[in-house]
């Protein structure tokens, strides 16, 4: 009966970490997509909830630290039960750092205050929030149904990301080269672009967590991804 | 007896977790100062190493929160003793982070590989590394003394880092003006001086860190510091 009891006490203590992490990708995922919307309708009150709203997904990963942290020491889980508890911990970790990206962008949005970027030139980053924002939603359903095949499709989904990221910088430079007036504005551009590619990083983080969490062990394959964008492109890009 | 025997038992726990956050610190440091190195000196070999060198922080990191999760599963510490343990997962989390974001300048040098920018703009670079390496080595010492005031000192200093990386900025936006062939390479330049204004904001919650691990209670001032190269210094440096 006791045991019982405490099975059942676990099970609660799992579904409320579980939920956490769900109300904290849910308002990851609305942060960016903000964000980026506020890029692109230059709205700068909405940039301003977005800098403000921050704190809620700071607020949520250090409840599910002290989540984890309590059910740890109470339920002394083993195997699957610990590997549920430490992905919560990591999932919360990868989300807090794509909610600051989402932020980052929010102030660059503020900071172009009266600066207008050329529509064609957003249109590349909102491109790649697009594809973003498809993984992100994905790796959640990924967690939330504990599926390897959906968080591996994830994994592998972050090239095109990179790819996309690569063909904005190129765009960008271009810009800048043909006229100093707009190498402000691009900057701009190319941090919102490179802070994209970076949640995508994080996206393939909670993809490598959940397949953790189901799997007990990490990725056997090489990481699929090669940081494009700051590398070789990036050059070549500059030689045209 | 049995309960001494605990205790102690937990004291070489929490010995043990100290140590693996000073060694990981302690890489931490030694990346950042060879990434800069390496792009002071062009020394694309020694920017090769510190990429292939990230995977050890990484697997600190790792091995920190296995021994962490032990740990608190074990001993179920409450108060000081699981702020201690709870302090040496965050603290693994921001060092991470510092790797990640040297293996990134060590890519960049890696990209570099060829061009020549003028030392007289590295060494701003170089500048704001001095100032983080200090910060660093001062809030490592911070943590190992659990001293709130030499933690709270390291908080403070953050600004100078900004103020620096500010004025890199400006420095770096007028050569992209002047010729639009030191694009390329000025904008590797921002990235990286935008990574040790990051690491400094790692630097800042490391000592938040201590300070909870000591005084169980974030700290109550706001953070010193606003992101100022993201934001209007920039736009002001673009209309010069």
């Amino acid at each position: 009966m006791t045991e019982h009891h405490t099975v059942k006490a676990f099970d609660s203590d799992l579904q409320e970490l579980a939920r956490l992490v769900a109300e904290m990708g849910g308002l990851a995922e609305r942060q960016v997509a903000d964000a980026v919307d506020a890029l692109a309708r230059r709205d700068t009150a909405l940039a301003q909830r977005v800098t403000a709203a921050d704190a809620q997904i700071d607020a949520l990963q250090r409840e599910i630290e002290e989540k984890s942290v309590l059910t740890i020491a109470r339920r002394q889980p083993v195997a699957s039960d610990l590997r549920e508890v430490v992905g919560a911990l990591r999932l919360a970790g990868d989300l807090e750092r794509i909610g600051d990206l989402a932020k980052n962008i929010a102030k660059r949005v503020i900071a172009l205050n009266g600066e207008f970027p050329p529509p064609k030139l957003i249109r590349g980053v909102e491109h790649m929030t697009a594809l973003l924002l498809g993984q992100l939603k994905a790796v959640l359903n990924a967690y939330a149904r504990r599926s390897v095949a959906e968080a591996m499709s994830v994994w592998r989904g972050d090239e095109e990301i990179d790819a996309v990221c690569t063909s904005v910088f190129r765009e960008l430079l271009t810009y800048m080269m043909e006229d100093p007036r707009n190498i402000t504005f691009c900057i701009h551009l190319l941090f919102c672009a490179k802070n994209i590619e970076r949640m995508g990083d994080h996206a393939t983080n909670i993809a490598e967590t959940v397949h953790y969490i189901v799997e007990g062990k990490p990725i056997a394959d090489q990481r699929p991804k090669g940081d494009t964008t700051t590398l070789a492109d990036l050059r070549k890009a500059g030689e045209v």
